[in-house]
């Protein structure tokens, strides 16, 4: 393999990092539905929406028009600190495959949060200090985005509180001390600090929670308590447009060798990895300039795109938060506790859902012992032990190589790897113990559920 | 800082990345003393090391003449995966400390084993392979060497046999699912597998173990099976070689950037890192090339440098090992059990312990509590969460660059940052919990531990 032009890793150098996020919106004919009101059914303003959020991110929330802005040098030193990350060549796994398949992967886990979150996490911290907040709030399911989010606030000297999605905090106690490393405070959700999670617990005792329950109870918080903020790690516009950042750097680097990806695959939760990763190529497909097949890879137990409705729901278990317009399975939907793989969350990226809506990308799902197969797979020829969101994406993009096997097809596939699975060894052991399930809802539990949604528009 | 002109990380190409190992031994005026056979209190011939380790292993332990040895292809397409390891300019760290010192670390954990034992790992692992060999047998204390060795056996299809010191494996579990996901079987120190586990079983009942107890059962067991040779992660002069790889690129990558170091630290258990990282800079030094401050770091409860005696002694607590000359605590010293930040070797590199007698390098011991201090204050800033043993050499260069504070010298200080913390959370949680003690073995407890020594030359 030496010979091979192409190294196994293309790094960009700092002076080659994107200077400006790229909106995908601003590209989009059928933009993605406004954020509602949830009381009056109509568009939410910048005034309704500044107790919530901070004022520079309610501005790059509801922004459609502008397709570049500037990334202020402060987040663009932090970058620094884990950026560029690596698109590496899977020479291993496509000789371990036996397929004329390229691969390539865009690694973000080269950080202590693990993981892509880091990328929006520093720059929504930036701008809550900038606003001259106290501390901001937030939620987190495996733990990545409440990591990365105590590392950027612990950066920028800000007080995090942190609800974490009570079967994470109980299967994860490490991601808790690595929070509390950075300053963090952390709580179990649904808890009782909260008049929401009190109500949550006495309607389903024993629930394990559930990212929407989560953010409930973090927007309460925020929004009762003076000089805070809520910040949230995904689903967001504002989101994705920090994490266009991935798909900036990975473009450049393709670009750098004259390689043109055909497919390129993510992993989707709420889609700020997806969302980010596929933001400059979107973009060329959007303004006719190229064309690239596009897949969204979601857990076959919280199946959003694949089995769920486009409507606008609540982000939240709590229904406080605004409406969004999105692929959801319900705000109700708390996806099976033996459900190891991230990726809870019942919506998705409003930006996302109406691209999808529109047929510019695929999504599909995969059960999650295969997953981990996939995972492990990786692991031992890429080196590399894979979160298992991220190993969603590893799945199909196996597949997609093998099919090339059968077909011949010298494709070049593109996938996100999100991040690390060193703080998943519990999900990691019960696969390797054969105590591992899937679990796929019902049609008639995912319809009582999106029986449920707001009756809007 | 974005207008500095040295990058926060310096990468090398794949090209310029080392394709010789470099050998200090071949520079060395007074060389190492050689291994002795504890029977006869003769040097060790290849003929009687070839059933401990692989024959081209048993070649690069002997060879103390030839200053470069060929990287094979097969490793460095393997090193590609992980390296080059970035050179990083800590400049957020200096800024917080508001030193005038420059401070550079080069980062070895962006790897799964967490640490630089993968450089070393993936080498004997290739060459018992090369050999035909079944698989091989290994000791692991903290768990990275273990980790490393499995994912390099898993690369080569090799069986992989770890046992892992007790105190580890309970407060380490992570650690073991791991080594599973690549395949290896992990048993905890000492055990009843072994005839020297029983009877270490039986004259220390509770023993927490010691890598010294592990090493014995894990040679017993190579040395007992047909198709087994044993590997070793530190202390050998082979590991040494090996991990030049560190010190060639941290070379490389300043003499890019022009460059010079005035201080070079690293941490040292058995001295792999320590004796990799140094070892280019320590052969202009023996050329009389050019001068650097070199110091070694030490645990404060496990002192062979700076505590310990120059004489012949096992490098194992069963006493079946060769005799090696070197700094040692004695093998029957075992640290206590509350130290949590590895380095936990009662001996040290015979390279290492002549270079240090010669006084081409300083030796200091550093507290667990103040090194975990100094891995908070260093991940708070510098994002990365490190290592307990890494950390050792962070305390060193926040110390160095506070008296460069005080002194006004602009010093450019460089030390090795050898891995993450990611399994070493029970150890931050207890330094969280205030429950972290320092423990200082007295002048009686080590002077009973070496007057056990082997009464040699």
């Amino acid at each position: 393999m030496s010979e091979n032009k192409i190294p196994y890793k293309i790094y960009l150098t700092e002076d080659e990092m994107p200077k400006k996020w790229y909106n995908m919106r601003a590209d989009m004919k059928n933009k993605p539905a406004p954020l509602l009101n949830p009381g009056t059914g109509q568009p939410l303003t910048a005034e309704e929406l500044s107790p919530i959020f901070c004022e520079e991110l309610v501005a790059q929330e509801l922004d459609d028009t502008t397709p570049f802005i500037d990334i202020p040098a402060e987040i663009r030193d932090f970058y620094k600190m884990f950026r560029p990350s690596p698109l590496v060549r899977a020479y291993c796994l496509e000789e371990k495959l036996g397929t004329p398949a390229k691969i390539y992967y865009k690694f973000e886990g080269n950080n202590t949060s693990g993981s892509h979150k880091l990328n929006s996490a520093i720059a929504q911290a930036y701008y809550a200090k900038k606003q001259g907040l106290k501390g901001v709030t937030t939620e987190t399911g495996a733990g990545q985005w409440g990591t990365a989010l105590s590392m950027a606030c612990s950066y920028f000297d800000l007080d995090c509180k942190v609800f974490m999605v009570k079967v994470s905090y109980e299967q994860k106690p490490f991601r808790r001390e690595v929070m509390r490393t950075y300053g963090a405070s952390v709580v179990p959700s649904p808890s009782e600090t909260t008049e929401i999670g009190k109500k949550i617990l006495q309607d389903h005792p024993g629930t394990t929670g559930s990212l929407g329950c989560a953010i409930s109870e973090a927007v309460e918080v925020a929004t009762k308590n003076e000089g805070y903020r809520y910040v949230l790690g995904s689903v967001l516009n504002q989101v994705l447009l920090h994490q266009s950042v991935i798909g900036l750097e990975t473009k450049a680097a393709l670009d750098k060798y004259g390689i043109k990806p055909d497919v390129i695959i993510g992993c989707a939760g709420g889609g700020s990895n997806l969302g980010g990763l596929i933001a400059p190529f979107m973009g060329e497909k959007l303004r006719g300039e190229a064309d690239y097949q596009i897949i969204a890879i979601e857990p076959a137990s919280c199946p959003s795109f694949t089995r769920g409705t486009y409507a606008y729901d609540f982000c939240d278990t709590g229904m406080i938060c605004p409406l969004a317009k999105m692929y959801t399975l319900g705000s109700g939907f708390i996806p099976s506790a033996n459900h190891a793989g991230g990726l809870r969350f019942h919506g998705m990226s409003s930006t996302l859902s109406q691209l999808y809506d529109d047929g510019l990308m695929e999504a599909r799902s995969v059960e999650q012992t295969s997953v981990f197969e996939a995972a492990e797979q990786f692991a031992r020829v890429e080196g590399i032990l894979p979160a298992p969101e991220s190993s969603h994406a590893i799945r199909a993009a196996i597949d997609e190589a093998l099919k090339c096997k059968e077909t011949g097809e010298e494709k070049t596939i593109v996938f996100g790897l999100t991040g690390t699975g060193y703080f998943d060894l519990v999900a990691y052991e019960s696969f390797h113990n054969g105590t591992m399930t899937d679990y796929i809802p019902t049609d008639e539990e995912i319809a009582a559920s999106i029986a449920k949604l707001p009756k809007i528009g």
